[in-house]
Formats: structure tokens, sequence, C-alpha cells
């Protein structure tokens, strides 16, 4: 009997659990008329941004399915995989991102009433993001399955991996795009406000600060939702293409070794449903035991996830070899988490040191930053390269994918705990702007802090799986293409492979020096489309304060619309050319050096924007909460000058940890998914230069 | 016939060329009682650090000596070559910074006759280490050959890395104990004189400034000597120890294999004399005929080592296959070189959009520069993997290691251009602490200004020419320790590497993400040294402020001694943890991964290492030229908000490229000699982990 339904079930599941939390949201009031009002701005310029991203991303979307489908090597059934992987996506962004606009008012409401509530507003809005993403995940997958698993298997496992690509291009909109939005309107907004003016983050007078609002939104919800929806289902993905190694692992038909990632995705969401309800707290909480809250939720889930793995493995395989891998996976996902925190958390040393240094000026804020991003990618690096071993002791190619899922099987939760952070942080602004008491204030900059230490997490997590995740599409790659022989479950080298294997080939070490420096080309291209953009927002945010009379002095309002609509242009603007590089690169790559180096290509890409993505998103973090270290009275406090050298630090990671250090991990698994889905065309390439 | 002697002989007419430039600048006068006065403390102070540094680097140099002789597979011959390139490395870096210090007052002196005399006597200053480091390094090589190559060809390529070994010893002590003396000493000065007291750089009321000249010293001339000695030697080393690779190549017998590295070498320093020769200009000098006059010389000594290179090739070889592999790497070099110009030059757009930016804010500066550093390393990149399958193409693994001789056949020109660079520095900053007229400083920054433009340039060689030896040096390392079989100058995997040394291997895999990792550890370790180091100059230029009576006033002068004392031990025990961090790291690798993973690991180290060099000397160079631009009067002058901001970056500039970029050549390059000097032992190492 066929037991993918079981699948969609556990989908379900996670879908009714974010159904109840939408409903629970909505039933919340909005609070007061000013905070209706603000939060009506918030969630006019997301949806604005969101549907012209949408316009843009849909041409996209329909060429690349025409194209497709006219290659004779891939036909309309990959065509129409990655239409509906990208509908897929679209359509759970869409829906996170619609609960977080709507829940920002709505947390500022709940703390006018208690701590508590704030939290359980907030986190179940950002529930509805983690359950949709794998819901939605797993049940398109299943509809796949059911849809093309008749076929031959190996045409089936050559159209799956574009339910992914289709996921990966939305992806690449919506954290490129949205990442320059984001940090463009909160640099620009900072820069003019903070900077120059003197006035407090979030303050009204400030043109730019709904923009800012809409970013949070659109950047780091929207944005995280698509780029973990996308490792969720290719982690998957990979690891049914590489069937023909599982079967002879579990000694069993390629319908369990298809089966067996689906069902612990499935353990991983019902484990995530489960540490889900474990999120509550005691009604007169303290920021201890909010965190802990959170924490049991994570812990549990990942537990849990472990029991069922292995149930699963038990049951479904003759030895336990995959569990270990998919073991592996998830225990170094849950300590890169906390290795992020560490790094990241003003609770611990680097960070802290990062406040000290500020005494010494900006450059040596910014120095001490740099180096403690630098120096945090040790223990992402050790564990990932850890799991990989273990992994591939156990289970080989297979036992790598699964790997992945293992990491990414607790999504439902961490991603919860990830997408509360951006909305905690938009009731905090909207609180700021609303002349409420100081007290509501603290208690959403609670929640605010509390949504950083889960966003650091949520951002290792990210950085560490689309790592794993790559990886994985890049083993799938090479038995697509026949690199690599697969007979009773053995890997070897396809006689042709043998020397163009070897990293001592030419076009491979060539190949391998491009990988590691694409990452680079690609964080210098948006790093720059953000100072551009956020180039255009100071101006604007300049000229208002200039033109527009009695602003400064709070007797006129500025014009809120207009930084949101250059945002929204500039910003889609600015992500072409670096999303068209990390596009053509590959296809170019292997045309020209073969497919055997575009191997060399996609390892040295990942190992390097691996290191890049963690550095940037840690360095940014860590500025991040050096500053606020100091705004606790450490240091001088508030507008000290250890405090203005935070800042400069805290501006300039902005862009790091929420652009160039995200969209590192769209890049990196695009580039690969892009290889895998067209293998079949690439398979004859040999390349040009020998 | 044994044409070896040859090579020697090139070797001594560099000496002589040296010899005679050290006669030209001894014989000028040393100006004003002050400007001795200052010399005389730079030049102690100079040399007391070299002095300290000799001491610890000797102890360590006996231990490891002593290490090498008694490892059964190693032996006296090669624990005896170590020594030698030791010894060799120290001569020719004691040597060039000598004289450096003797120059910096005599060309203050010069300049107050004209700026033509000035650059004679400051380029003839760098000459000297320019040529001695090419005369020595060639004659040493020579000595060896004559030594140990009637020994069992097999021998005597076991024994000639060790050379190259010593060489890298003493240029991790040059390179990163000098490295963060020299900006721990720098940005300690700024920090407070600059920015914190607003008085001028180079004023002499710093107690710091004494030891920021002696910085330039000890950094940027015996750093950048040693560091260049070692790529030039085991360029040639891995050259020669690939014969099996040359001799059906070339149709010849081993000596013709060994003889045509060294020739190719020795046509390089006859060019480079000639070249050096052409650097003249007329007596009334503008600056941009300055420019054109080194220019001249180097682009002269290239096309003439092309001739030579060509002729040699010709007379030795039966094809001319590896003279294309040599005009590879020296057109690669040239190009990286002009790239890097570019990218760091306020002649150009780049280092202009830092000017511009300062505009908006600290902030904006440093993303700026940032982003220009990650997108400067297309060109080096593209270059160096053109010229490694160019030369792959043409002469296999044998034309890898020769285009790295090519790159650094005129190193004795361009080492010459940009070691007059701190000369003139220095003697811009002798000026300002004077009393001299205003014109004379006028014309030491103009020295001073080109010598940053060939600075820029030989930074950008120092790298790529690293990068190139590491892989050289990596492919040596494979036929040592037989990963490959040479069989009629055909190279393939042996047995057991075919599927070990597949990219997909797991260990092979791990391995590589580990490599990439550690230069970030590096980076993050060495700027975190020089951030220790210069808080202790703050506290000391500080409390000299505060303690001293009248120091402000300037009726008081500072201790300058005590700076220098300071910054000596604090840079000497800061290097300890990343120079062994480089030192233990293959070899755990090797050890726990393999023999073959440990080709992974070298290649990525090579690749991630290559980008964060050229990353932060690029960004640190550019911000650099940035704030010079600002102070040139543009975007508000000396000064403004912008030329504050400009400051900034340059303090975060300084320890990226003076300490942490030009640290990692010296990583990437060690690393891989001790992996093949250790070859005989590491042969056997088939790791714990499969």
């Amino acid at each position: 009997m066929d037991y993918m339904f079981i699948a969609a079930i556990a989908g379900v599941l996670g879908l009714a659990f974010a159904l109840f939390a939408v409903f629970y949201v909505l039933k919340q009031g909005e609070g007061t008329q000013r905070l209706k009002e603000i939060s009506l701005a918030i969630k006019e310029g997301a949806l604005a941004f969101l549907y012209r991203e949408y316009q843009i991303l849909a041409v996209f979307v329909v060429v690349v399915t025409v194209i497709l489908a006219v290659i004779p090597d891939l036909g309309w059934q990959v065509a129409m995989a990655f239409l509906f992987g990208a509908l897929c996506s679209m359509g759970a962004g869409y829906a996170g991102m619609n609960m977080a606009i709507r829940s920002n008012a709505r947390t500022a409401a709940a703390a006018q009433k208690s701590l508590n509530q704030g939290l359980r507003v907030s986190f179940r809005a950002g529930a509805v993001m983690g359950m949709t993403v794998v819901g939605v995940g797993i049940i398109g997958l299943t509809v796949l399955y059911y849809a093309f698993h008749t076929l031959d298997p190996d045409e089936f496992v050559k159209i799956i991996p574009a339910y992914g690509f289709g996921a990966s291009a939305v992806a690449l909109f919506a954290r490129v795009g949205g990442g320059i939005y984001t940090k463009a309107a909160d640099t620009g907004a900072d820069l003019v406000g903070k900077v120059e003016k003197n006035i407090p983050e979030d303050d009204p007078r400030n043109a730019a600060v709904i923009a800012d609002f809409v970013g949070d939104n659109v950047g780091d919800v929207a944005g995280m939702g698509a780029d973990l929806f996308e490792s969720y289902v290719e982690s998957i993905i990979a690891t049914m293409a590489l069937y023909t190694v599982a079967v002879p692992l579990l000694a069993k038909d390629n319908a369990t070794a298809w089966l067996l990632p689906m069902m612990v995705a499935a353990g991983g969401i019902v484990a995530s449903v489960l540490g889900a309800l474990l999120v509550r707290v005691g009604e007169i909480p303290k920021m201890e035991a909010l965190l802990a809250a959170l924490r049991r939720g994570t812990f549990a889930a990942s537990i849990l996830t472990a029991v069922f793995a292995f149930l699963v493995v038990h049951f479904l395989a003759e030895s336990l070899d995959p569990f270990w891998a998919v073991l592996a996976g998830l225990v170094a996902g849950v300590l890169i988490g906390e290795s992020t925190n560490y790094f990241t958390s003003y609770a611990y040393g680097p960070t802290k040191s990062i406040s000290q240094s500020s005494t010494s000026g900006t450059g040596a804020n910014i120095t001490t930053g740099f180096a403690n991003g630098l120096l945090s990618i040790l223990p992402p690096f050790i564990f990932v390269v850890a799991a990989l071993l273990v992994a591939n002791h156990f289970a080989s190619f297979y036992g790598v994918a699964i790997a992945g899922i293992g990491m990414l099987s607790t999504l439902g939760i961490t991603l919860a705990t990830d997408a509360y952070g951006p909305v905690a942080d938009n009731a905090g602004g909207i609180v700021e702007m609303s002349d409420l008491p100081h007290e509501i204030r603290e208690r959403t900059d609670a929640l605010d802090s509390l949504g950083n230490t889960t966003a650091a997490t949520g951002k290792g997590f990210a950085i560490g799986s689309a790592a794993l995740t790559a990886l994985a599409l890049l083993l799938s790659y090479t038995v697509a293409v026949h690199i690599v022989d697969v007979k009773a479950g053995t890997i070897s080298l396809a006689a042709d492979a043998v020397n163009k294997m070897s990293l001592l080939n030419g076009p491979m070490m060539g190949a391998l020096f491009l990988g590691v420096m694409l990452p680079a080309i690609f964080c210098a291209l948006t790093l720059t489309s953000v100072r551009k953009t956020s180039g255009l927002i100071v101006e604007e945010v300049r000229r208002q304060f200039r033109e527009i009379i009695g602003l400064m002095e709070g007797t006129a309002r500025p014009e809120y619309g207009r930084c949101v609509d250059i945002c929204t242009k500039a910003a889609l603007r600015q992500m072409i050319i670096p999303a068209m590089m990390a596009i053509v690169a590959p296809v170019l790559v292997g045309y020209i050096l073969g497919k055997f180096a575009l191997v060399g290509f996609l390892a040295g890409a990942t190992a390097s924007g691996f290191l890049l993505a963690v550095t940037m998103a840690n360095a940014g973090g860590s500025w991040d909460n050096a500053k606020k270290y100091i705004e606790m009275g450490m240091f001088g406090g508030k507008g000290s000058d250890p405090h203005k050298a935070a800042v400069v630090g805290d501006t300039v990671g902005d862009p790091m940890k929420d652009t160039s250090g995200p969209s590192l991990n769209i890049m990196i698994k695009l580039m690969a998914v892009i290889a895998l889905v067209l293998a079949p065309v690439i398979t004859s390439w040999d390349g040009l230069i020998h």
C-alpha cells in the first residue's frame, strides 16, 4: 500500500495549526485609532511591494516555464513542476506575510494588557508562517508524487527538482529584492533620523519610518519564509532524487526510498506542532521565562523529531544507518543555532567586547565586530563538516541529503520563533509612533529583544541548512549527469569521470576558484544595491525635512508613501544584476568548463557562500546587539560617544546581516538546483577547455 | 656541461646592483640635526624589533631544525636546507630593512634639493631590498643545487622544499609579527592623535609616532621582503620538484628540468636590473613623469623577461610549451597589478565613489569600501584561473608551477618599486616632525602618493603570486606523496587515489570546507591581535598626554621609546596563536582526514585565502586613498564631516590591508610547503575517518 498520503496529512495538521493561529490572532483587537492607522500604512506598503514583486516574478516564472517546456530534454512536466513550486512558495509567503502585517498592531494592543499576551499574539502570528511553509511544502511534494510517481523512476526524479527550482526563483526575488528593500529603508531612515537629525528610531517625523516597517515584513518575514521553504523542499527533493543510492541501503523498493524522507519530514511537522503547543508562560512572566518558553518548544520539537525519525527508519528500512544521518543533521542544526546565539547575543563575551571596543572609537567597533563575524564561522563549519562526515559515513550521498532534512525537520517551529521577531519589532515601532505609555514600549522592547535572539538563531539555522541543502543538490546532480555510477547502492566514479573529478584536474581546480569567488561578487553587488537604494531614501527624507514646513517641530506629517514607493521601485531594479548573475553563472561555467568542473564550481561557491553568509549575519547581529547593550546603559549609554560608534557599526552590519548574508543562502541553493534541473542537458557538456 | 652556475651569476648581478645602490644612498647627506635625530630613533626602534623578533625566530628555527633532523623520513639534509633557507631570508630581510632605515632621512634631505633627487634616493633604497631578495634567493638555490644534486633525484627534490619552508618560517614572523606591529602602532597613533586630540598625522607630540615609523619599516619593508622571498624561492622549488613531469615534456634529462626554472628566474633578474636602470626622469619632473618612469622600468623588465624566457625555453627544451606557461603567469601578474591599481587609486571610479559616499556618513563609507574590496577580487581571480588553465593546458603541473615563476620573475624591480613606498612615507613623516618648509613636505607627499600607487600594485602582485605559488606547491605535494603517478610525463591518479581524490569523497569535501574556513579564522585572529596591541598603544599615548606636563603645548617631548617597546613585545606575543594555527592545521587535517583530503584542504584554503587577502588589501587601499582624495579638497576637504568618515574608513582598512591580508599570503604558502616538506611522512597517512 502507498503510505505517501500520511505525509500530506502531517502537512494538513501543520496548516490546521496555522489556521487556528490565524483565527486566534484576528480575534484580537487592533487597539487605538492611531495604532490602526499606522498598521494600515504598513499593510498597504507591504502589499504594494509584494504585488509589484509578484508582477515581475510572474513574468520571470512564465518565461522560465516556457523555456523549460521547450527544451527537448526537459519538457512540459518539468515546466509544470517549476510553475507549481513557484506558486506554492508564493502562496506560503503571501499567507505568512499577510498574517504578519495584520499582527503588529494587535501585538501592540495585546502588550497593553500584558507582556504574556503580547508574546502569545506575536508568536502565533509567526507560527502562521512557520506552519504554512512546512504544510504547503510537504503537501505540494505529495501532490507531485501522486501526479508523476507512476512514470519511469528516472523520469520522476527528473521532474521533482523543478519544484525546488520554482521555490528558488521565488526565494531569489523575496530574499534579494526584499532584502534590499528592508535595509535600504532601515539605513536610509537611520542615516537621516538618528545620525543627522538626532531624533529617535521609529520617530513619526521620519518619512522613511513606514518604509522601514514595511521592510521588516517583506524582507524578514516573506524573504525568510521563501528562503526556508526553498531549503525545506529542496532537501527532500535531493534525497528523493538519490533513490538509487537508497534502495540497496534500505533494502527496499523505490517507493520506500521516496517515502522515507517524506515521513521524516512529516514527523518533524507533528513534532513542531506539539512543540509549539508547549510555548506558553505563566501570568507573571519575566524575559527569561519567555526565552525559556520558546526554547522549551524548539528543544521538545527536536527531541520528538529524533524519536519520530528513529521510528520511521526502524519501520521503513532494514538498518538504522539513515537515522544516524538524520540525527547528525538535526544535532548540527541545533548546535549552529546555539553558536550563533553565543556570537551575537550581548549575554556573552564576543558582543560585549564589541560594545567595549566602541569606547576606542568607531574604527575599533567596526574592526572588532568584523573580526567577531569571521571568527564565528568556526562552529558552523565544524558542525556542518561533522554532520557531512557522519552522514556520509553511514549512508553515503543519501545520508548527506537526509541529514539536510534532519536539520530542517523542525522548521515549523524554528521558523515560527523566527517570524515572530519582525512582528514584535513592528509592534515596538508602532508603539513608539503612537504616544502610548512608556511601559508599553518597554514591553514591546522586551519582546523585540527576545526576537533578536531567536532571529539570530534562526539566521544561523537558515544558513547552515542552505549549505547542507546545496551540498545535497550537488550530490544529486552528480548522479543525474552520470558523473557517478550507482550499482547496488555503491557509488563509483563513471569511467570518464575518474580523472576529471580529481581536484587536480585543471578545469576542476579553476572552477573551484571561480566558485569561491562568486559569492563575494554577489555580496558586493547586493551591498551596493542597498547603498544606492538607501541613498535615494536619504535624499527623499532630507528633502521632506527641508521642504515640509513644521515637520521637525512635529506640526506636520511626512509623506510616508513616497519613501515606500521609491524603495519598492529601486529595490526591484537593483536586484536584477545580482539575480541574473546567480542564474547565468552555473550554466556558463558548466558550458565552458564542462559538467565535471561544475561540481568544483558549486562546491567552492557553497563553501565560500557559507563563509560569507555566516560572517555577515553574525557580524551584523553582534553589531546590532552591541549597540543595544550600550543603550542599556553600559559604556556611557545612549547618546555617548561609544553609542555613536556602535550606531555606525549597526548601520554597517544591517545590509550585511539582512541583505547580503541571507541572499547568499539563495544563491548557493539556486545555482545547485539549476544544475540539477538542467542535468539532462548538461550531461552532454564536456567543456570547451581541457 | 652543468650550466647552473649561470643562475648564480645572475644572482650576483642583482646583488651588485644592490651594492651600487647602497653606496649611492649612503653617499647622500642625512640633512639637518633634527632629521638625523628622528632617523636615529626610528633606526633604533626598528633594529630593536628585528633583534627581538630574530631572537624568538632563532629559537623557533633551531627547534624545527632539530625536529626535521630527527624525523627518520626526513633527516639532516632536510634540516640543513631549512636552516639555510631561514638564514638566507633573514639575511635578505635584514639587509633590505637596514637600508630602508638609513634612507628615510637621506630621502628627506634629498627632497630639499629636488623632487627628482628624492625619487632617486628612495627608489634606490627600495632597489636594495628588491635585488637582494632575488639575488640571495637564487644564489641560495644554486648552492643547494651544487650541494645535493648528485644525490638520487628523488632525494634531491625531498631536500629543496625545506629551503622554502625556512623562508616561510621567517616570512611568518616578519609578516604576521611585523604586520601586527605596524598597524597597532599606526592605528594607536591615529586613534589618539587624529581622532581624539585633533592633531595632525606624524605630529611630534604623539608618543606613538616613532613606533608608527618603525612599523613602516618592520612591516612594509621587512615583512613584504620576506613574503616575496618566500614566494620567489618556493615557486622555483615547486617547479624543480616536478622534474618527473618536466623531463618528457622538455624531452631532456633531470638536470635540464632543474636548470630551466632557474634560468627563467635568472633572465628575470637581468631584465629587472636593466629595467631599474631605465627608472630616471628629467630635471623638471612632474608626478606623472615619476610614475611613468617607474612603469617604464617595470614594463621593460616584463617584456625583457618574456624575451629571455623564450630564449631559455627555445634552447633548453624541445617544445615551446613551457614558455606559454611562463608567459601566462607573467601577463597575469602584470594585469593583477593593474587591476589593483584601478580598484585602489583615486584616479578611478571605485575609490572616488568611496570618497563620495563619505558625504552620507561613516557607515556609507565603510559599506562602500568593503563592497569595493569584495568586487575587486574579480580580475585577480579571473587572471589567476586563466593563467592556471593556460599553463595546465600547455605543460600540466609543471606548467602551473613555472607560471608562478613567470609571475615572480620581475620581482627584482617590482619589489624595488614597492619597498620604495615606505621609505618615502617615512621621509614624509620625518619632514613633518622637523619643521622643514612646507614645500619640502609637498615634495615628500608627492613621493609618498606615488608610493601608495606602487604599493597597491605590489600588494596585488604579492597576493596573486602567493596563490599561484601555493597551488604549485600543492601539485608538487601530490607527486611527492604518490597521489599521482608520473609515467613518461603523463600524470595519472594512483590506483588508490581514484575515488579518494574525487571531490565527491566525503573527507575530501569536508576538508575543502575546513580549508575554506581557516583563512577567515586566521584573519579574525590577526585583526584581534592588532586591536589588542593598538589598545595598549592608545592607553600609553593617552597616559603620556595626561601625565607629561606641557606635551600638548609642545614644550615637552613624549617618551617615544615606551611605545616602541610596548608594541614590540605585544606584537610578538600576539602573533603566536595565529602562527601556530597555520603550522598545526595542515598536519592535523592530514592526519585525521588523510593525505588525499589534505589536497582539498589546501586548495580550499588557497582559494579562500586569496579571496580574503585581495578583499582586505583592496578595501584597505581604497579607504586610504578615498581619505587622501578628500584631503586634496574634494567633498569638503580636510576637517569636514566626510573627511572624518573617511578617516574612520582608513582606520578600519589599515589592519586589513597591512596585517591580515598580507599575513594570508604567508599562511597559504606555509601550509602548502609544510605538506610538501612532510610528504615523506604524510604519504602513509590514510586518515582516521572514511
